[in-house]
């Protein structure tokens, strides 16, 4: 069954849904030009939109790879090779992102456990599918409770940093650090963003722009590299970033740029906040030092949406993450609250 | 008489000549996709050009606006009204470049004694001409000078990281931090340099790449952001930038992300220098809080090389420079030596 274009957009605030056995999301790659939706049974369509980035943001490859997995458990009538495949080539997309892993590993679990108790494959199939839909949910709700957690420390009159894309984009639910300035917004505060624009991919430039724009809150662009500029004139309040994986130390691996920002915020004594769900963390990394930094194609630097910008042939690098420790960290906010780093 | 591709290239790491009472110059918006060369003695030619960045790198507008200024004497025979016409318009390009105020403060009080002793045209044209001959052949030698200063500073081996363009292409000889580069290179060093692509006009993509490419000098080119984690890596040994304005107690502006950097380099103790002729420092200024800041066009941020990266109307900030407080640097490098900030 053909289901290309079988809905033309997505509710509000949504860039992932389950519907009718497949899954529907928002091709990121276009935006902020043009919105598609992408609909697929099949998990390797999913897998290569991670890589191409179609679909980012740590929390929404969790609730992905559930949903590719779930797909692939329909479509086999519950073969335990067949998505035990999937999840294999699933795992293989993108290294940093800790909730892929997260997902990922409660699927395999559950085959694990059918393929020992010799359950029934549409017995299977429909844990599978739970499994996945309780992932979606829970993520939802874990964007909820971050944005309400973090209304303790955001003002009025706020002036909010953040770096790449946190929003709806990036997770099932409302976002992460997102999910804080649209509650700080849906309760009448009178807040202001500053979006870095992200380079090299412009997820900030391209998509929480277009978020921001889309919900009409307040906000203002700036390069990467003004951020510690605006700090040192004291023209925003607070950072909240997003994390790609916390290790059990609390130290945050987070988009190429979140570190030089932490630098900023300590040098000019501003607050500087992670807000990630849980499934964020990674406990069986002791400290940052542990977390494989995913280095992408250099094409990305050279190559702006298909402008081609340096010489050709040179040498780049382009490390797609960086790290920033845990004692630059202010506190971590999660669905359980707001913790200092070292809670764990 | 059309002096149009008259020559088609400048002599090997040149980038502004003068010859036969015309000023020519490689137009440094078309990099490195189109080498052209512009030939004018009109000065509002050579201030469209500064303001759209045809002409960059604060040595090098103080020598275009003196040429332009001695081109315009030789066109009008020494009118003391026109030559003050030209020294006012150009001198409202841009205002953050100390090396322009500092040629036309030159020109301006050769146009005065003139004018109170009442010199003749002819001879006020020749003073003219000779005084901006003089500043060309200096900052020249500056640049050399500033390149040998520097090479006690730079280890065989060393892994120097940079931003923007601080080359030939920012002077009229071999450039400030990269006449230090071109140096150790010449003199057999082994240097590897990281090139920041300095967002938003991409001067170290295109300029600074542009010129180490073709030198033959190895190096690597990042986006902006991701230099705070080479730091904490441990994958450089030296910064080095360049200059639009140092204030009398070492405080330093130049290009936006300067600041970030120093902040990353105090952060790991890696030593960060200036370099810059003393045609550099403003004595007036006591401080960094009295430069001032361009803010540049939105369109700078959002337009990059004719491609439209965020959604329409929205609100950007485009400072083009910041602030580099003298404690976060190791020293600054001129034609006379290197010294510790508040040298002066």
């Amino acid at each position: 069954m053909n289901k290309q274009n079988h809905l033309e957009i997505l509710p509000p605030r949504r860039s992932i849904i389950w519907d009718d056995n497949h899954i529907r999301f928002i091709d990121q790659r276009l935006l902020p030009k043009e919105y598609r939706i992408i609909e697929t049974d099949d998990w390797q369509v999913v897998a290569e939109a991670i890589k191409g980035l179609g679909l980012r943001g740590a929390p929404l490859l969790g609730v992905a790879v559930a949903l590719a997995v779930a797909a692939t458990a329909v479509k086999t009538s519950g073969s335990s090779d067949k998505i035990t495949t999937a999840i294999d080539g699933l795992r293989k997309t993108r290294p940093t992102a800790q909730n892929l892993f997260w997902a990922l590993d409660r699927m395999s679990k559950i085959v694990e456990e059918a393929i020992n108790t010799k359950l029934d494959q549409s017995l299977l199939t429909q844990s599978i599918v739970n499994e996945a839909l309780e992932i979606l949910e829970d993520d939802r709700n874990c964007c909820s409770y971050i944005g309400g957690n973090a209304q303790s420390l955001i003002k009025d009159n706020a002036r909010i940093l953040t770096i790449c894309n946190t929003g709806f984009l990036a997770t099932a639910g409302d976002g992460t650090a997102l999910s804080a300035v649209y509650r700080a917004h849906d309760d009448g505060k009178n807040i202001h963003v500053y979006a870095c624009e992200t380079r090299p991919l412009l997820q900030g430039a391209r998509l929480t722009a277009w978020e921001l724009k889309q919900a009409g809150i307040p906000f203002t662009l700036i390069v990467d590299s003004a951020a510690a500029s605006l700090a040192a004139k004291g023209e925003f309040d607070i950072c909240i970033i997003g994390a790609d994986r916390i290790a059990a130390n609390g130290d945050t691996v987070n988009k190429i740029g979140s570190y030089q920002l932490a630098l900023a915020c300590e040098a000019h004594n501003i607050p500087f906040y992670v807000a990630a769900p849980t499934s964020t963390i990674d406990f069986k990394c002791m400290n940052g030092d542990y977390i494989p930094i995913e280095e992408r194609p250099a094409e990305e630097v050279f190559n702006i949406r298909r402008e081609i910008i340096t010489p050709e042939g040179i040498n780049i690098r382009n490390p797609a993450f960086d790290l920033v420790t845990a004692d630059l960290i202010s506190g971590i906010i999660t669905e359980n609250g707001v913790e200092k780093p070292l809670f764990m």
